[in-house]
Formats: C-alpha cells, structure tokens, sequence
C-alpha cells in the first residue's frame, strides 16, 4: 500500500480554479456575469480572467504571494479578480468598502499590497486611504513601505472617465493575452486570499485562507445549500465578505449565471429577481426588514421561489415568517471569516413541515449542522474542553476543526496561537446542542451577561425583543449592577410606524421572559450605533449603559458615539451581521 | 503568507470516515439501513461500526494497512464494513462474488488479506478459493502465505446457522466497544480500499484508493447527481463494484436510508421502491431490462420519480425513452475503477427539454462533463498528447487527471506507470469531444474496428443495433479481412418475443449506416458470452470472428468459450457493464 507514490496524475492540489477552467468548457457559452446592460459567458468570463493575471505578471510584475488589493461594490471585475489574482499566483484582499480612510490604509499597510484596484465610485475614499499610506500619517510608518500600484475600475457599463492614475481597469485586460493558462498552483496550502475581519474590539485582523480550504468550503457550501446547475444568483451579499461566502467560486463550479449589482436597495433586488429569474441569494437577515418595507411600485413580480441564505445573525422568526409567506425560501446559515464563511447549515428536515409556522421558524433559527468538508463542530467548555452533554441548555464555546478553518492570521503569531487551541478553532460564540444535533449560538462569549451568577445569553433577549410587533433593532447589553453584577440593558429602535414606551416593553418582557432575563433597563433610541461594516457596536452601547447606571436621569447622546456617522444610509444595513 | 503553518484544526485529513461520525450525530435517530425485517439508525449503524472495529483491532490483531476481504451481496455487514474497516486503520477489499474460486484464491494471496468475511450463501464459494489457496493448486506458492481468518455473516433477518470455523459476523459486533472511536487517520493518501478489476485481457489488478480520493468522490458524486438530504437508496449496484460508485460513504454523508436486498430481481426491486419510497438507484443499463421486462403482477406501485445513475455502457437512446416513460429518471455516468467510480456525468442542460425525445435520448447517452474533484478530463491524441479538436468527430484517448484517481495497482508497478503518463490517467477508452464541451465515448482502444483505414466505433454499431424491435443485447468486433484489413463483425441475441434472420438485420444495417461501417457478418446467438463479472467476452467474440473469416460455413459453438457458464443466470445481467 504505502508504496504509491503521488503523481501529478492522481494528486492534484485542490483550488477552485479548477471550477473556472471546467465552467469555461463546458458551460462555455451559458451567461456567467450580468452587470446592468452588460453580459459574458463563462467563456468571456474566464479569457477576461486569463487576460487580467497574465497582465498582473507581465506588466504590473505581480509575483507569488503578492498581496493585490481591491475596493469595489459587486461589479463584474471584481467577480473576476477572484480567479484572475489567484492565477497570477497572488492573493486576493477585497476591502470592505464601508470602512473608512484609515482602516484602509491600515490594511494596504498591514498586507503590504503591490497593486490596488479601485472602483470609480471609491476613488475618493481611496485616494485619502493612499494619502495617510504616503504621509505615514498613521503610525509614521509609511517609509518602510511601498505604495501600491493603483488601477481604477471604471463602469463596465457605462464608462465615466474618472482616474487616479493612468491604469485603468479594461486597459489592462485588453494588454492580457485569453491563451494564458495561469500559473501552476504548486501547493493547494497556498494562499489565495486575505480578508480582514472588521475588529470591534480590536485592530483589523488578516485571515488568510488557502487554495485547499477555498474549494472545499465551496463544494461544501453548493451541498449544503443544495445548489442545482443553472443557478441564478443575485449579488446582495457583499463579495468582500468571507468571498461572498465561497459563492464567487461557487457559482462557476454550478455553471451559475451571476447577477451583479451596485446597490443593494429593495427596487434594484427586486428588479434584478424578476427580470433575470433569480434563484438563489445571500444576506444577513437585517436585509429582509428592506425586502419586507419595500414601496409597492417597487415590487416586481417574482416568478418562483428565490433560495435565500442567511446567516450573521440568528434570523428572528418573526421576519422568518413574513419572508417566507412572500415566497421566499430561507436557509439559515452560521460562520465567520475564520471559517471561510458558512462551517453551519440549519439543514431542514422534512418532518418539520408538518409543524406549526412558528415552530418552524424557531427551529429554522438554529445554526444548525457542520457543512460536510468539516471535520468536526462541538460546544466545549472553555476551561476543561470537554463537550457540553446535547441538551439544549448547556453553555459552552463552540469550536470548529477542519481544512476549510483559515490558515492563520496574517503576521499575527500571538493572535493565530489564541485561536487555535488543543486542535480546535475557537469561535468565540457561546452555544448549546440540543438532543437532535443541532447547535444554537446563545452569544458571543464577551456578550454573556452575568447576573447574580446566572449566564443571560443577550442574543435570546434581542430575538425576544424582536418579536415585539413595533421593535425594528434591538441590541441589549450587560449594565454593571450592584446587587447582581451585571443586569441586561436593551437599546430597541422602532418602527416608522409604531410607537411604544419604555414601560410597555418591559411589561412586555416581564411576560415573555424569566424574571432574572428582564432588562433593568430599556433605551429606546432612533438607529442602533454600528460599525462601518455595520455590525452593532456593542462597545459603545455598553459604555452607554455604564453611563445610565451611574446616572439613571441623563439620557445619553448615542448619536455622538456613533462610529462613521456620515456614511450610514440605507446600504450599512445590508452589514448588520454580527460574524459573517 | 509562508509561515502559516498547518496545524490539526485546520488541516484535517479528508476521509469519509467524517460522514458517518456526523451521521451519528446529527442523523442519529433517522433510518440509516433497511434490509428484509430488519433496519438500523444512524446512531445504531455507527456504533455497529464502532464495535467492529474495536473487533477487528482487539480480537483479530488486525493492524494498519492490513487488508479485509470480503465475499458477500449487498447486506448490511458490507456496508457497515466500508466505515468499520478503515476505522480500524484497515484496507477493505470488497470481493466480485460473480468470481470464480480461482480467481478469488488469485485475490485473497495477492492482496495478502488477513481477514476473509463470506456472506453465508457464499461458504461453498469461499471454501472452494480457500482449499485453492491452501493447496496452492493455483501457481504453488501458498507456502508463503497465510490463511486469512475467516468470518461468517449469517442472514441478519433470518439467521441460518451456516458457518465455515467458529467465527460469526454478529457476534464479533458483540465483542466491540461502542465508545471506540476509530484509530485516527494519519495521512489522508493512506489506502482505504482495494478493488480488483476484472481482468479481461490480463490478470486482475487491485485498484488502490485513498482516504482523499474517496472523500473527494464521494462529494462530487453526491454533488454531480444533486443528491439531496434524506435520500432513500436501493442497493441495486453492487457495493463491490468502485465500494458501490461512492454511494456507501455517499448515502451516510446525506443522512440518507440504504436500501439493501440480497436478489436484483425485478420484483425484489418494484417492491423495495414502493414499500420504503426510494428516490435514488445506481445500476447498468442492462437493468433496465429486467425493469421493462418484468411480469405484471411483480410490478408495484411508484409514488414518485426514482432517480436512476447509470454507467458502464452508453444506455441505447430506445432503452431510456422507455424507461422514463416509466416514471424513472435517468443521469447517465461514466467512470471506471481506477478513477472511483464515475468520473463523468452527462449533467442535463434545462434547454434539452424542449428538443424531440429521441434527441434527448441521444444527448443523455454521452458520457458527459467532468466532476468537480476532477482537476481536468481531456480527450488527445494518444502518440502526441495532444487535445483533440471539440468537433465531435476527431477520435483521441479519453485521459484523466485529479485526487479522486486510484493511488495505483497494488504490487504492480509496471502497470502503475502505464496508467499514468505524462500527468494523466490513461483509462484506454476513445472518445471524442463535442462543441458543447460534452464527451462521448466511441471505443474501448481496443475495440476500435480499422477497415480501409477508417476508424469504425463498434460501440456505434452496437448502439444501431440496440434500436432494432427484436435485438436484446449486441456486441460488434473486428474480424480479419483480405481487402480492408479489418471488418466489423455482428453477435447478437434476440428478444423471446421477436424473430429475425440475419439478412433482415444487414438490410437494417445497410438502411441505418454508412457503408463501411456495415458488418460483413452477423452471427444471431441465444446469449452473448461474458465474464464472471459479466462483461461481454469480446476477446472471445474475436476468436470466433477469426474462425468465421477463415470458413463462412461453419457455424462457431460459441456457448463453448463461455466464461463460466454454469454461473449464468438473471442477476449477471447487472454486470454486464463494459467499465464500471
């Protein structure tokens, strides 16, 4: 047995780049990527590939292992830079486009990215990123560093002229050569991307992932999702999120045609569903709230069922509910950038139907069952690692292990040491497993809220406050207490049209939950404070709630902790998503 | 990027060992095996597993690599052995029980198998290759080898008291511990199974599979078929042949229900579709057959489409329309043991539903597009390795490439480094590739017929004859001729109900295809000569297609080169299968 030797016939190292030279035969002349009034088919899609990674190695001398950079909304280039960077042999880093100058130039500092690609539309945004990367404005660094090589990405639709530089996008192509075939991937362990997580508590870190971990997190993730060929998928989830969840590649390994779009409001989602006849979508449930509030002139007709994969935050089944009786069907599923996206599928089981809608929603809300190219999910105790006994109340950190778990952390041995513990990747979420398998998150572990030594999960607060029929955003968050320690304090934001005391909701609370679980306090307040990725900062709302402590009678001015204040709009609440 | 190294959270060996682990836990109390009056949980079939490893380890000695044989149908101890064996860091090697002892003594010395399991119904079989094996009556060499220790499994429904020695599959379960957790797999390139090939030219050679390579199948295969969860498969196809195409792992990855039965007959298998609501099946298209042919009081009632995976020969464009006219819905594969099972999988294209049946037929009848663990599938010209043009008309070798191809022949590293060439896997079959990117198979090398220079497909004559009313199985080779060199040959066998003389089927011929490619004979007999396997004999149909050339008189008595024709009977007809 142990005689046979690998050959270059037998082990191939895994990437999905595979996915794209496969979809560029055989489903040559199907739609790959649509963008407003342009069209390619997977033919067109993977010589554009092969054109742009021959002209990184050619004329931008991109080498093995160089960092290229992109800040971009979900425009074609940016679905293809997914294959073209890693077959120039480099790695792709897709910013997210919410933060701000410094947090970007942070990055193109931290990653040391040669090239950045820059939608038009982000091109002042970037240009004070590359301003504070150039004046070392930042941490005085900038000497040590090379700027990096910028192109901007002008409209593949309709081009606008605007530059920084003299490299543009398209330009580049053209100087590609389509019969490039990419450079060997020599080792399925190298790397193929880098995403920084957003860093509410701390400094932005990079997750790199590898061409192994990539491809089976995809192939996991069209399973689990049970994603037939000639999918339809809409782009409402961000790419630079997690790579879309895997979809960027996922969708070429189905021969799927990729609906882009540039912004993400309920007419251009419903648009887009209705004339291309839209299968499957991703988003945070935050999204549904656009779906559902949408004006009537801006609904199309939605011809079959649209696939929605959510995750990021536990769907309320509230909204589950509504969404679904809109003709929606939802899968919910639970991950982080440190999992290459989605590690749990809340896989449906069909006795379930015969349940009561609300039942089944509350069931759909779980996290669910590891995707199957992991090698194992459990719930440990922390301190001992030993399971918690599935019994659905039982508390303890979930963790993960398995080849699709990123391969560390950029330049951040101390930190990737944290996270990888006795075999196990720690997800810093606390959950439970109950009799049937499946896992419940019930909170971050820094968002557990001890009081009088009972563990209050915040998350189980919020989606009960969800619930409430005039409560829009609800977030609640330990509040130092003196007899208890700590005692919860829920921020809600209300509906445009509902209005509601403070006093009604905690009647309310007092009816639906256990005595110790009812908030001290109840804040209602216009917008919850959120990061540029629009996660709920939670920091702020707990410097809030120490505030009201102390003194009950001042009624804090949130607004002024907000973070990015200016950038909010309707978009941020795509980002609402608390891990993914 | 380069110092992230691998640690055992995030490089986890891939095995489809992971598949059942997670079945036990979240399947656990879903319907894993069903056979006769008896069936199984996903938490009982793993804790089954469990105890026969432990069993195998603790008990039998049995140490890493070591191999485990076995004889038997497709029962529940043989899917239990696909997990169990390799849990105990073992090497299962599933026996062909259309074997001769001859060739199964050939087997079990070369494989060196420590353990023998036989099915009860096979003692006299077993015994036969044992006393072969002990009295080295077969090449005189049994001195160095030891006798395997044997294991009866007796009928878990119906027990029959049968042994051969003192060991009993239920009772060595009995003997195991639940809580064994399998040993851990080291390297994911370790051997998990060994499948000899038939052997119709040669010698059988023992086809090597790894860890990865199984996984890396079984994923795609779930995937090309779209599979989903809480599928319900009928044990049709051998579980012998490529460990069932993947599907024993594949079904435990799905959460789905194995449908196991001793006999394919076509009652057998009407029933088990109706009474548990199968979904999927694998089987030859010889199956089909028996499905069309069976006696109407066999047949039951179908609640819904079963899904049927076919491979092994190209199912005649006549035999599909039929079939899906019965309410089953076939994907047509195409594979061979060397690459796992199918590595090709006619994936059906939405638009193909608008063109007339018989094109339908005739698409679905090729061999298709590549799985997505394939890294490449090509088709080239064997002296110069290069492509063939996508024409659908230029002939090359179908060659091979990926992590699901067999580490290689055990013991033989001749035909090892034939197989592999120049980065890719030979499989000897030739094809063409058509403009859609779709490939279709025209010829084992072998059998390709050269007359006048021109390259005759018999597996295309053979698919005219199949479309004949009263034509039940066909098989075309080349005979010796003065003039071209070599000319097709004809040997069919016709349907009881029809009668057809030789003249009526060349004038047939001559209506239905050019006119070189028209068989200068065609010989009618009552059955086609096959292998224990049940492969046609072409190398037998050759020599009497030279005896023929010689006197045209003389009719050959071809029942005399049968292949042991004493073992013929209704269920060879599932073997006939050309590669798979």
């Amino acid at each position: 047995m142990d005689k046979l030797a690998k050959s270059p016939a037998n082990y191939v190292p895994l990437t999905p780049l595979t996915f794209i030279k496969r979809a560029s035969k055989i489903y040559s002349d199907r739609t790959s990527v649509i963008y407003a009034g342009v069209s390619f088919t997977w033919r067109q899609t993977y010589h554009r590939c092969c054109r742009l990674a021959y002209a990184l190695r050619s004329c931008l001398n991109v080498v093995k292992n160089d960092v290229v950079s992109v800040l971009a909304p979900n425009v074609p280039a940016l679905y293809e830079m997914h294959f073209a960077v890693p077959m120039a042999g480099a790695v792709l880093n897709a910013i997210n486009t919410r933060l701000d100058a410094k947090n970007i130039a942070t990055i193109l500092r931290h990653s040391e990215a040669k090239v950045l690609f820059i939608d038009y539309q982000y091109v002042p945004l970037a240009s004070e990123a590359l301003r504070l990367l150039l004046t070392g404005s930042n941490d005085g660094n900038s000497a040590q560093y090379a700027m990096p090589l910028v192109i901007v990405i002008d409209d593949v639709d309709k081009p606008t002229g605007v530059r920084l530089g003299s490299l543009e996008y398209e330009q580049l192509i053209l100087h590609g050569d389509p019969r490039y075939p990419g450079e060997d991937v020599e080792d399925e362990w190298d790397a193929i991307a880098l995403n920084y997580t957003s860093g509410t508590t701390s400094e932005p870190k990079g997750v790199v992932y590898s061409h192994r971990g990539a491809f089976l997190s995809t192939m996991s993730l069209i399973q689990g999702w049970e994603m037939g060929t000639e999918a339809v998928y809409l782009w409402s989830l961000p790419m630079f999120h997690c790579n879309g969840w895997t979809f960027t590649w996922g969708v070429a390994a189905r021969g799927g045609t990729n609906v882009c779009i540039r912004n993400t409001t309920a007419k251009e989602m419903y648009k887009s569903m209705s004339q291309h006849k839209v299968t499957h979508m991703c988003c945070a449930p935050i999204v549904f709230n656009i779906l559902l509030e949408d004006k009537p002139h801006e609904r199309y007709k939605m011809e079959s069922k649209v696939n929605i994969l959510t995750g990021g935050a536990p769907p309320p089944a509230a909204l589950l509910e509504k969404m679904e009786n809109l003709g929606f069907h939802i899968t919910h599923a639970y991950g982080l950038t440190e999992a290459t996206g989605p590690a749990l599928v809340c896989e449906w089981q069909t006795k379930w139907n015969q349940l009561p809608k609300h039942r089944q929603a509350n069931l759909k809300a779980r996290q669910g069952v590891g995707i199957l190219t992991l090698a194992d999910v459990d719930v440990k105790n922390k301190k001992t690692m030993e399971s918690v006994p599935h019994d659905g109340v039982t508390m303890g950190e979930i963790v993960l292990r398995g080849s699709s778990i990123m391969k560390g952390y950029l330049k951040d041995e101390k930190e990737t040491a944290k996270a990888f513990h006795k075999g196990w990747f720690l997800t810093g979420d606390v959950g439970v497993i109950h009799p049937d398998g499946y896992l419940e998150i019930k909170d971050r572990s820094k968002d557990v809220i001890i009081s009088g030594g009972e563990n209050i999960s915040s998350v189980e607060l919020e989606s009960i406050l969800f619930k409430h029929p005039n409560i829009l955003e609800a977030a609640v968050v330990a509040m130092p207490h003196p007899k208890w320690g700590e005692s919860p304090c829920a921020f809600v934001a209300l509906k445009t049209s509902g209005t509601t005391t403070e006093s009604e909701i905690l009647d309310y609370c007092r009816r639906k939950m256990s005595k110790f679980m009812v908030p001290k306090k109840v804040e209602i307040v216009k917008e919850l404070p959120k990061t540029g990725t629009g996660k709920v900062q939670k920091v702020e709302l707990r410097k809030i709630a120490k505030s009201l402590q102390i003194s009950n009678n001042t009624s804090p001015n949130y607004q002024q902790t907000r973070y990015q204040q200016d950038e909010v709009h309707d978009q941020d609440k795509l980002h609402a998503i608390s891990r993914l």
